[in-house]
């Protein structure tokens, strides 16, 4: 299984070159299944020409728009796979059977079926398919959201027992943090499911969320690598057996500057308000990111949450009139923030990695204004005008620049 | 039933401004399905990109990459339309049901379900529907070839029993000459299905021949009209009853500078010479247009026949090796030739029209290099240099410069 990004098949030589390079897995005796993603920005030109037309973009007709771009991709890619003596078939989503829920343009997949692309392996084809799509149990063309076509790759991954998932991208890997902020970042060689899902949780860029966590519960080992260089890159899997003790306690370093923040002043402190400001969030679509509620005082208390910066202007329309429903002192929110997130696997073992990730904060004056954490991540927010320091600070302080990554947590100061 | 050519769907204005006109439509009561084409020059661009990444084009691959360019425009006008307040739902041709035979990029349409179509019509819906494309009997997306979204609409109209297949385009209707080379070329107003079949036969644009025929067979009135002006264009339907005797006997005057001639020359005469040069080219899908060949002289007769300029090379190789064969003297061809024909049903009963039509041509120093006819249909090659003379003189000669048009044949000449 191969899945090849935008940048991969961007222009026909970048098509030719990933022809080339499927043609060489097969003839070293692979079967291989290629999912394609839309061409460079083919995506971006359909939905400018949406906006041209309509400022409503009814979510079945957004699907049928977009869902061309990737089928333009995979054509293309068969016949560039005809041309070197490759016998390739395309299958679009709904050829493939990718059955999914009947939520356009962010679908939910509920079954794939897969036998004419089996049924194709079976004929020594290679198998080019659409990412990104599937067809609704109502029979209509949808479209699996962000990340789809990463998704598309490891459901059938699964579904075909496939030995691996390659991720072609146009990065080399995942890093220890973005090569653009910390020039010194190392490419890892491995992480977890788990390290992946929290750095994709928090804003990395490389998988998206989903397919990680499909490729988590069906155990299908994802490889992300780059289509430029072709060189290895980063494995994600199951870590079976016992943890390495050489492993590093930190694999990296994530920011994520696509957020805002809303706080409530002053809520009553009393059964119920959580659910009164978030139930109607989430029913209006809102994404959630990091909550915070302080401890109260004198029977208010306040409440901060993050949400991405797209979302900002229908989550303050829905906070301010349940401020006002449960007799709240008042909101304000704030855009400049950056979400800065340590990850690993290693933490859940060695205690003392928030208090030195706070130390290393406060040392370089950044100050903190939201925490959060689980097992394996510390997340802190702040100013964004902090994001580059605060990066390029903990990736030294944790030992990440030094190629001998940071695996013993230092004495606790008192 | 209204279809929309690539120029009318070129630009998101121009969607707009069809949106405008479906919507207009549908608020005077009328169901309305409407069939777009690509936007513009994008099935250009699919093909600029094919040939970019591969020189074998594969007919599957082909068709789905092609098929996308219809999907494009289709999405668009929806929204376009859900814009305006008009409740528009989009439909591929496998959606629509129009199901074909397995030849792919020229596939011919087997049935048409409609149920999908009729049910969001019964809604109150306006149906938007892919053109040129439909779903074989073995699941794979087809392509219906050239004119194939004009065949669309005349076949959902004919399974809907439509009112009317109104053809958008950038004219204003079928002309009785090329305006660009008789500026003083009319509208017509109304032509009857065969004189429309015989000029989309000789050459003329303006309607595939496939879509007249299909319109014909199930008697489905056709409008070419344009999208531009919205003005009243040219009927083809089916005329009742008697004729009208002011009706003109010639319509109209049709060039066709596409096709190339191959002459064999010396051909022995003798039975099968014919089936021994025609069914090697049927084979080879090589579309031989008028086929002449003189009476036998001394045993041995030449035969002259046209093909598309595109087909020439495949023509000429076959053509060469026959020729050996059968023991004929040799081959040419010529690639500066012109088709001319004169197209009227009243020829029926108006003798002398061929002959007048020679004698305009001989008056205007125009040699006639092959002629053919048929009851309604005079042609004749001449050659590439003279064809605008040829179509100026003969446009004039039979009355249709001035409004007037010719309605009688003068009396024969000795």
């Amino acid at each position: 299984m191969q899945k090849y990004g935008g940048t991969s098949v961007a222009d026909p030589d970048r098509i030719k070159a990933v022809a080339e390079h499927v043609a060489f897995t097969k003839r070293h005796g692979n079967d291989v299944v290629v999912v394609v993603s839309a061409m460079g920005k083919t995506t971006d030109n359909l939905m400018s020409l949406a906006n041209q037309v309509s400022s409503t973009h009814p979510g079945r007709e957004m699907d049928m728009l977009l869902t061309t771009g990737e089928r333009i991709s995979m054509a293309l890619l068969c016949m560039a796979l005809a041309d070197i003596g490759v016998d390739a078939v395309s299958m679009t989503g709904s050829q493939v059977g990718i059955i999914t829920d009947t939520v356009h343009t962010k679908a939910k997949i509920v079954e794939v079926k897969g036998d004419r692309l089996r049924e194709a392996l079976g004929h020594g084809r290679v198998v080019v398919v659409a990412g990104f799509q599937g067809v609704s149990t109502d029979k209509e063309i949808t479209t699996l959201g962000r990340g789809g076509s990463d998704t598309t790759a490891v459901a059938l991954a699964a579904a075909l027992s496939a030995d691996v998932c390659e991720i072609y991208t146009d990065v080399t890997g995942v890093f220890s943090a973005d090569p653009r902020i910390v020039p010194q970042a190392r490419k890892l060689q491995h992480l977890s499911f788990e390290e992946m899902l929290e750095m994709a949780g928090v804003g990395s860029k490389v998988l998206a969320l989903r397919s990680v966590e499909f490729a988590r519960n069906h155990n299908v080992p994802l490889h992300v690598r780059s289509s430029f260089t072709w060189e290895h890159g980063t494995w994600v899997r199951n870590v079976e057996g016992e943890s390495n003790m050489e492993d590093p306690i930190i694999s990296g370093v994530v920011q994520d500057a696509s957020e805002s923040k809303v706080t409530i002043f002053a809520v009553p402190d009393r059964p119920g308000v959580s659910a009164a400001i978030f139930e109607p969030l989430a029913n209006a679509n809102v994404n959630v990111d990091m909550i915070v509620q302080n401890t109260s005082r004198e029977g208010h208390t306040d409440i901060s949450f993050t949400v991405p910066k797209a979302d900002m202007k229908v989550a303050e329309e829905i906070v301010t009139r349940v401020s006002k429903e449960i007799g709240a002192g008042g909101v304000t929110h704030d855009t400049d923030i950056a979400k800065i997130s340590l990850v690993g696997a290693g933490m859940k073992t060695s205690p003392g990695i928030a208090a030195k990730m706070f130390r290393v904060l406060a040392e370089n004056e950044v100050n903190i204004q939201m925490i959060s954490t689980s097992t394996i991540r510390v997340s802190v927010v702040v100013a964004l005008g902090k994001m580059e320091l605060a990066v390029r600070s903990l990736h030294t302080a944790f030992g990440l620049d030094s190629g001998s990554a940071y695996s013993a947590p230092l004495p606790e100061r008192k």
